[in-house]
């Protein structure tokens, strides 16, 4: 078999020509795309991005999965067959991931990126068997990589495989180590009496095992929002072809398709009932993209409660410790940031933002196909890496090293005034506000106040206003969940 | 027991006198609400928006149902108890429904309403026991009718009551109804012949039934979004009163109250294992709003595929005939447009946008008070009102009557270049290419142009490319579903 | 002339009939509107969002301004004009604000409440002329009242002059303001020195009244952003009538249609060049929501601010002491909230949210008619009446009674350990970094850490740091201006 | 002076050892940044998004501003600021590209990216001086390049520069070439009669110039709109330092620096008079975003109107004939699709998410700095690279080759119904009805209907209904401009 790499020390400026049904075109030579690659580079100057590499490798499954499933039916020579998938699968490895240059922004079907598929595995396919370049022989890009397959369904399977891998592998991953650092916590702090703040606003106490656990049943709901969407996003269109119909393909190609699928990549894929439901509309997409802002949602609350619960050092809320990082100010020596909490607003935000396109994009359909595929799937990859990266770096970087301050935490509970709210079903509503407005009028404390206006000794107070059991923790929270 | 009604009569300008910790205010004599509802009026003047009447009767019955569990729990004397339901009834029939005066813009917990109900009900309740309104006596608002409650547990408690019963009672029913038509459209068109539109632009054919059966598994799929939602959605804050905490609500009182609730309105809520995270953060509102987010996606798609299929009626696509609903241009005389989907589509748009306002709401929670708790509600509701009432009058007004002009779809289909495509396993694609490529430079049929090019004969042609036979339907496609 | 309020007495189940061109319809016999308006009730079922009162205000300009233009080109009976000019008046007054049953959710061109309108002023002129509603004669809805017009250009022309009323005389009025009372603020704590916050962090000294400069200019800024969208939003579609041509319009119409509105009501509206681009697309109305939505980050931005400046009373930051509004929690007696900047929250949410359906709306265009205008002015009213009124209440009700804790601002201050920033200039970055991570290690003042660490002695610290100086305050903030 | 490529020969496995303020860190010896880079990088492990290159060249010009402005004002010797400006050109000029190897999800503030400029620098420079890399002699990253500036007002102002210049060189240029282009087709289709379509549905005539008029309107008042933003843009917060009051800056540092950055770049940069407003919101960010969406909107309705008129070829509207670009299906052979109207709408729908993005972080500010700089000038770059180049391929790519279907046109508008309407005039609303209604009934044209109903004669008639004097153009349209 021919090395892909003896073309790599091939000068840049050498070319060769690749034909389509439209003439011939000039490529590089040490460059494995073909013509309707070359010609969308020329027609498609817009932007600088690109997709990840996690949608090329996942395409790479793809043609896999069809070859081997065109060759199972009937519909392609196992010998061809073979090849494509040796090809494919050095795309699966990386090896190829400069191979596709094109931006995200191209035909809405993605069909430049298909092509660009289908002629880098022809090439190196070809190459393997000994065969130039561009010859498209022994295996054609359309005839056999793409054979049984239109981009019109490839693309959005590939766009379904990409998303469940990188749900699998990257993203539940590091949002269930966020959950498990934030019960962590919750235990660890089950014990540390705090002031609640409601609106802001002094309130009543509780223990920052509490507001912790909060965090963790946040992030375990989006667990479970995940979850819930992946029936529906394991439904795959392959199998529709051109417009939804199947025509083309060989019967059961879908049913043999996802079979081949799962058994390289363990998951449980399944044909969609009706592939004009998947090809004209990405509703799942939106629907996945939904759970991701609203992970969005729960990051940004945990990272602004953290934020300002450790603001200071001095002139803040001050009661938790974040981790030092070793980073600082350009101009105030030594001053010490809550970087990571910022990192994970910011994400949020680019999550956020990103479901807005992919709303746009998938409500943008006509009639057999969605034509907003490339930034739809663009933006939910983005999505998804951006908020597992920065779930992940919360979890290690921040909470794991959390730490309280007990002294600020226990002065500020000592202080509050809505203590008194334990005495309303000693001495009713109305009472308890002439308390609270003449403690805060007089600067003294309730219990100074609730004194002073003769309604209960200071035995009487204290026997029912205790902060700890105030917070209602009769037993460990970790029994609770 | 004093009729409500009694006070009907009374004169406008009259005024009684209420109370509060702050003092008094004059309030007008024929309304039920007490001093803290008096004041939320003089200081919020902002804008005329009002939370729809579910809003309240669902208040009505999370009144209802604490009041049962406090008399279960002996917290509340049992003939008040009794009072409080017969007066928390009467509002949830929607007799009170013009004593909630405050706009929607008022403290982000939703404090001001349900003082408001908490003072409504206490002043009927005291009227049914023969005592003037104003005096509290017996029924105390803050002490008796919000007995074991906090604004903040309340409140979201029901919003969670008042959604639940909206997806069951209004949008889910309305959206089973949207699902059935199509699927009933799905099986009238099943042997309709289209050309099937990738990109705008003519592809090969389909029927008019497998568009609409993906229509109708698009709706499908809304469903299970929905009915996936429901777990979270059914689990209530109510028991954590100011902070989460549970302070001075008995033990056991979340459980007791959903009891009770359930027994009321026949769903199965459950107490939220953190109250903290269910006021601190309301995820599982965002999550809601983002089903209804890919239903509005949904609708968009339908309504325009239908609206561009029925255009003309001499100059557009004009392969779907839109039922007339009777009304017209006011410039153009007769004119009839697809004024369903164009509302259809209006609705969507409301739901997109109110879903960033829901994002925006959700994300702005610090500690243990989500403050944005009535906008929230405000947009989550009307987002389900409206895309319940146009998935109703889409099924019932425009997908129910639709027809289809069949000899338009024959001539499309007789017409298009692609019917080529189903040469490709016997010429190839490059050969294909050049059989397009000749028909629409000489403006003939593909047919023409393959046997022009000596490729085959007519007859071969006509053995090979059948447009039935292109839409992949093998069977009835009802017995796909 | 006949009353209009001698139906107003007419029993509800009384019935007339009125005609269409699609047949007869019975109305209410107390009831102005016609034959299109009730078809359209009984087609339209969707929600309860009505427009607001101004629109219908705005329309009734409309209709007078056309009735003269009408009249002055010789395209309509000047005795008809005049009687619809007065019937018109009359909706201008609100006298006939019950009379527009519809809602939003109808055709997207209003069409629907366009011909509404031309009903109840042809039903009111024609009773004015002592003849029967629903005769059409001597005043004709569509031949009379819509002359030369077509709802495709009045009811774009309508959302303008709506827009560009209600930001005269509402939303700048208010927030103008807003603005005065935080220049007021700014001069009042000009000389209130405080710890600068980055981060959330303890930064540098800065005074009070450079916060409130820093608002008032963001505030300000919005003014300027505001009147720049006004000379687009100031060109009317008027004298397009069906797609923008002008069919069946005089010459000129749109000249004399504009010169008559001016003189009504005080603007500059002036014809757009192209009705083609004002009737097909609203970009216009999208860039005035642009500038909302930017209003509303202003808003949040100071809302959020004050709030957490605010927070305590005792285990906050409560470097600013906000006015008392009478309101308190339901269960935590005598607990003060900060509500007007929860309000303004929230309304900025709301504007933001409706900034994304308006958007959609505005994008969703085709051919010659932008078909979301309902949607798109009904967020675009609410927008700025929800942003007038929360500026307004934040204005009055917050910024005007703001006062300071100086007690608390001082200590701040004197706490901060980055003070010793003023030491760059003399010791170097690198040293300052050592005294700020030995003042926070030690627990001392950056002060104490400078001295025991050599650097320099106490005298020397004190002429170099001066927390006074350090706010950069060389004059008073006022002559800045 | 040494050549910086005389390190790019490095082994990248050598390190060498940079210092800062917590210690000493190794960095691969053949890049020139420091210690806080290095760190930076190891705590940031997100995403891959990095800034364009525009930032960075951006920050040169900041530096270089910076130098010449300490130099002048005596705070920096003007050697070493000498020396800063040469290192600064030659990362304007691109040559250290690669040594910015921060991605976007760091600090809110942007410091690290400030911090890594600084240390590229000072290394730079003190090569160039002949000394080695990470002594940070003579010249010191903060001390001298940073010197009286902070992260937190050179970030917001490169933040400025970088918009302001991608504006006028990228976007301005862009965006007037599609103006011009669509002019330049409302002149050459001036006299091509087409139908008219509202609500998807054939109105009357109009011409297919109007239509291109409407469009270049659009896109030129999304010049002005952008035009109105630069006066605010040109604000800059340099000067404000820390927190906003200048501290360690010389007196006038602001306006000198402008002096000095307006004569490197030819605009006309101004301080802003509150650089508190400037690093603690990012309003006017905000905004220009603002007009993007606007713009974004613009081409979304340009772009799907002519997908849609040119939509066939043989089954669609088919009035316009798109130029071919040389790409097709994967599948169906010679299959011309819309692409670039595809890229031009899928950049649209990623600069609405963006701006939902921007505005999340523009809402996010809180006290003296706005904390999501990194993210929101990201989106920000990439919506104004991404509509740059997608008008400018929509203008040179698409509008520019496009033509009509002449026989296509004319069969459509003799087609149509709604001729009739200008009839209205004569025969009044009601009977125009009639003929439609029984045109369409009968399958007729309106003349047939007309005559048969007896309300005029053919002669008539023809008379009365001129499709090309009912498009209202009555001069050549380019007077009209």
């Amino acid at each position: 078999m021919v090395e892909m790499n003896s073309l790599e020390v091939t000068e840049v400026n050498q070319l060769r020509l690749e034909q389509d049904a439209f003439g011939a075109v000039e490529v590089p030579s040490n460059r494995y795309w073909g013509a309707q690659t070359q010609r969308a580079l020329a027609v498609f100057d817009v932007g600088e991005e690109r997709f990840p590499a996690c949608l090329f490798h996942a395409f790479a499954l793809q043609k896999i999965a069809a070859a081997r499933a065109n060759s199972r039916l009937g519909a392609l020579d196992e010998e061809l067959a073979k090849t494509i998938e040796l090809a494919a699968l050095e795309i699966r490895e990386g090896r190829f991931d400069d191979h596709f240059p094109l931006t995200v922004w191209q035909t809405g079907s993605g069909t430049q990126t298909n092509m660009n598929v289908n002629e880098v595995i022809a090439n190196r396919a070809n190459e393997m068997l000994g065969r130039p370049l561009g010859g498209k022989k022994p295996v054609h890009p359309n005839d056999h990589v793409n054979c049984s397959q239109s981009s019109n369904d490839s693309f959005p399977t590939v766009m379904h495989i990409a998303v469940a891998l990188e749900i699998r592998d990257r993203l539940l991953p590091a949002v269930r180590a966020l959950r498990d650092e934030l019960a962590s916590k919750a235990e660890m702090f089950s014990d540390v009496v705090k002031i609640g703040r409601t609106h802001l606003m002094d309130a009543v106490p509780m223990t920052m095992g509490q507001a912790f656990e909060a965090f963790w049943r946040q992030v375990d709901n989006c667990l479970a929002r995940i979850e819930d969407a992946r029936p529906r996003l394991h439904r795959l269109s392959q199998g529709g072809t051109a417009v939804g119909s199947g025509l083309n393909a060989p019967a059961d190609f879908d049913v043999v398709f996802c079979d081949e699928l799962n058994s390289l990549c363990g998951l449980t894929f399944a044909p969609n009932p009706s592939k004009f439901e998947g090809m004209g509309a990405h509703d799942t997409l939106v629907e996945v993209s939904g759970t991701l802002n609203t992970l969005a949602v729960t990051l940004v609350k945990i990272a602004n409660d953290i934020r300002f619960l450790g603001s200071g050092p001095r002139c803040g809320l001050g009661e938790l410790i974040v981790p030092h990082d070793g980073l600082t100010s350009s101009i105030m020596p030594g001053k010490r940031n809550p970087t990571i909490g910022e990192v994970v607003v910011q994400t949020a935000f680019q999550a956020m933002g990103n479901h807005a396109t992919i709303t746009a994009a998938g409500a943008s359909g006509n009639f057999e196909l969605n034509v907003a595929k490339p930034v739809l799937i663009y933006n939910l990859l983005q999505s998804i890496r951006v908020l597992s990266d920065s779930s992940r770096m919360l979890a290690i970087r921040l909470v794991r090293g959390l730490t309280v301050d007990r002294e600020r935490l226990a002065a500020n509970v000592s202080n509050a005034l809505l203590l008194a709210t334990s005495l309303n079903p000693v001495l009713g509503y109305d009472k308890v506000a002439e308390i609270t407005a003449r403690a805060l009028a007089d600067g003294v404390t309730p219990r100074q106040a609730a004194i002073s206006l003769g309604f209960l000794s200071g035995d009487e107070y204290d026997r029912i206003v205790d902060p700890a059991r105030m917070t209602g923790v009769r037993s460990a929270p970790s029994s609770k969940v």
